[in-house]
């Protein structure tokens, strides 16, 4: 790193595990002061002279107050998650026992971690880079096996890799292209032409790809919006059971998500769903009525993928005609489910609709439901489980990848028209500063704070 | 033990922190297959093969899933909290993650530990006696420095080793005694009467001590409450504000608890207060306003303490009289309290009560507080914090000391009334019972089931 932190010379601490009561909880401790600390209130050993990973039983003790029986993990620099010396104090679970522990270890000398602050440390001593910080985050939060995954891979080096390859290979164009500079005057190349063609090209196609990943990754983080929209008696709210019967998601709120419609939240292959029931669609009069179809209109235009719900046994084809015309107009990404085919029994219902692609099912009696899920996935998420290929989940990386984009673009065709080295050079540079803004190798103190005052405290 | 218990032999699992989303969450395995099942899913490194109280870093994997990126704590029998081999795993604390990992572990044989069943297999493996395995309990509930204290004093032994001492030479006599009727036509004593009474006479002593403190053990573990009574315009609600600004408690919800009334609880010297303020007291022939005063009537009865709250400048003495009679019949521990001093000067307000145990405050300018928190301490807990005597907090050792109690008034008028040996045995084996019951050497399913299902789950 080219500049420290403020603060970065600290000792820093905090609950590392959930807050409430549990039967055990986590105090982590962190920075060069770590172990004279973790010294002085253990009063059962010399933690500081124990070997590193290791684990050790005994009392806590502060000002004559016996604080409790503890174990203390220990992980000496620079084999840490922060590169720097940790200790970790597993108390009993009690919130009480936590203050009192919390407050010893700031009064001997350390301070309070800031959100993520292990984690930012974990970055500026070189143990993640800042992709991979950012994914201990997603981690954290995800709740899904599709959200797990992507992080976990990001966690392990990602996509990260492929970048920094991509960077360094540059950087030495760069350096070539600096150096022609200095023989400007003899018109010599040092950078091969078509060694960098070849490379800027093959960077195009990976942030490309990554680009596109995007619209996956985003899924994945914060799950599929479906709207589902149809006529008061198509028994949108009976599909809605039906589906949260049988996969209704294990979902922990995540702090700064607020939502400000109703949803229900299904888990399919790993995926979440966000469904949301909209007002019956119809012509009205009524000004609270069209107020309720302009919100739905919003919805289905927010929503990655609409659900067109009717009742095959009343439906007729030019009600389905306009609503047809009505989705293509609001969102195209539509699949039309026709609703109670027990009914008439699924031969029958075929036949009346067979010019349009519908699926018949039954909610009642789970007829089709799935083939409806499958669809569902199909039109949003295909292959986004258990995928190899990198997907990018983080707007910041996203929009730093398109900056990139733009660099490639302006050297290709810098290339093209044969500019001169200074020109092209300055291009190569703007791109090397966005790819090294993604994985941390350039960045600045604001920056850092802001990426990682999204973390929870103690990690 | 002289029993198994049912599901004895398996192996448990369960998370051991707090629920929710943290920096961290540490999964618990306990059992024979503890480590089998940490070398299945942890793919780093083969667990059982490390030196026990060590930490490994490595990936976490089931069935072609990588799970999480983890730290291992690993614990071998006989050195760890159950007695057993004890593999702890810090995942990263998403819900959805320690799902994942749970699911694992119960899919690789171990089930889902049953609430304080760690706990129960420490007491059953010798680890802890039951005192001390039930103050685990208590000290992870506790929210106060006196709770923590005597929770805490227990676990490390505390007055349960004076008990099993006291059995241990009952013990010996009995075996004495029961010898003397082996030989009981040759009418020898081989039980030192003399000593068996001094035994005796200490014992009495030990457990009329224990019994005494439950008072204080009680209003540690649950708090003092306090009614605070007075005419409407006697300024309760300034005193409550009062107190509550400067002490307010960090009070955890320990599941279990229900109240009913509205308090609020402060923190006096580490000891919990529980301020209830009543409805205002005077006749009245209003029904609802009768219902109101009886309900306080009986907060009053139910306080550990009374505050009687009077307006200093408004109060006569007959009004006062009044007061002090109708005190007397609900609640003889109360204090008289008179407020709003500062607009009469505390030299004038003297004057008017001189012939009463009255304390002149101002709610208001905070006159006198210190000295009111000072009373209510005096009035309930005089020596509560920081004493090293033995106290106890729990109404199951209550109970079995009250029985203890009998016994030993049974035992020593027995020998008093020189009681042939085998009724004195029959005394003593009583007495041995529900001495060895509150330790846990004599026990049973039930009563042990009971016991930890009291207790959180993971601990």
């Amino acid at each position: 790193m080219s500049f420290k932190l403020s603060g970065w010379d600290d000792t820093i601490t905090a609950l590392a595990t959930a807050q409430g009561i549990g039967a055990i909880s986590v105090i982590r401790i962190s920075g060069k002061e770590a172990l004279t600390i973790a010294d002085k209130i253990f009063i059962s050993k010399k933690i500081s002279e124990q070997p590193s990973h290791t684990l050790h039983v005994g009392l806590l003790k502060h000002e004559n107050t016996v604080m409790d029986e503890a174990v203390v993990a220990l992980f000496k620099a620079p084999r840490s998650y922060t590169g720097e010396d940790v200790v970790e104090i597993s108390c009993h679970g009690s919130p009480y026992i936590q203050q009192q522990v919390l407050n010893a270890i700031t009064a001997l000398g350390a301070r309070l971690a800031k959100a993520g602050e292990f984690t930012q440390r974990a970055f500026l001593n070189g143990k993640l880079d800042l992709v991979q910080a950012e994914a201990v985050a997603d981690l954290i939060a995800s709740n899904t096996e599709a959200s797990k995954n992507a992080a976990l891979k990001n966690i392990r080096g990602g996509f990260s890799n492929t970048l920094k390859e991509i960077r360094e290979q540059l950087l030495q164009f760069s350096a070539l292209i600096e150096l022609e500079l200095d023989f400007s005057q003899e018109d010599v190349e040092f950078a091969d032409r078509t060694a960098l063609y070849k490379l800027i090209s093959n960077a195009r196609i990976t942030v490309a790809a990554l680009i596109e990943s995007f619209k996956l990754g985003n899924v994945i983080k914060n799950g599929v919006q479906v709207a589902i929209v149809g006529k008061p008696n198509a028994g949108k709210s009976t599909l809605l059971n039906s589906l949260l019967n049988e996969n209704r998601a294990i979902v922990s709120e995540i702090a700064g998500t607020t939502r400000d419609t109703v949803e229900e939240i299904i888990n399919i292959n790993g995926v979440l769903f966000r469904l949301i029931d909209t007002a019956g669609i119809r012509e009205s009069g009524d000004a609270i009525e069209t107020m309720g179809v302009e919100k739905s209109f919003e919805k289905m235009q927010m929503a990655d993928v609409v659900i067109y719900l009717f009742d095959v046994n009343t439906e007729t084809q030019p009600e389905l005609d306009a609503a047809i015309t009505l989705l293509k107009e609001k969102n195209s990404n539509y699949i039309l489910v026709a609703n109670k085919t027990d009914m008439i029994g699924l031969e029958k219902a075929s036949s009346i609709f067979e010019n349009n692609d519908v699926l018949f099912i039954s909610a009642k009696s789970h007829l089709n439901m799935e083939t409806l899920k499958e669809l569902l996935v199909d039109k949003v998420v295909r292959g986004a489980i258990n995928t190899e290929n990198s997907i990018i989940t983080n707007a910041r990386h996203l929009d730093a990848l398109k900056e990139v984009q733009k660099c490639i673009t302006d050297i290709e065709e810098g290339m093209q028209q044969q500019l001169p080295g200074d020109l092209l050079a300055l291009d190569i540079r703007r791109c090397l500063h966005y790819l090294g803004e993604i994985t941390g190798e350039i960045t600045n103190e604001d920056q850092l704070d802001y990426i990682f005052s999204k973390f929870c405290i103690g990690k």
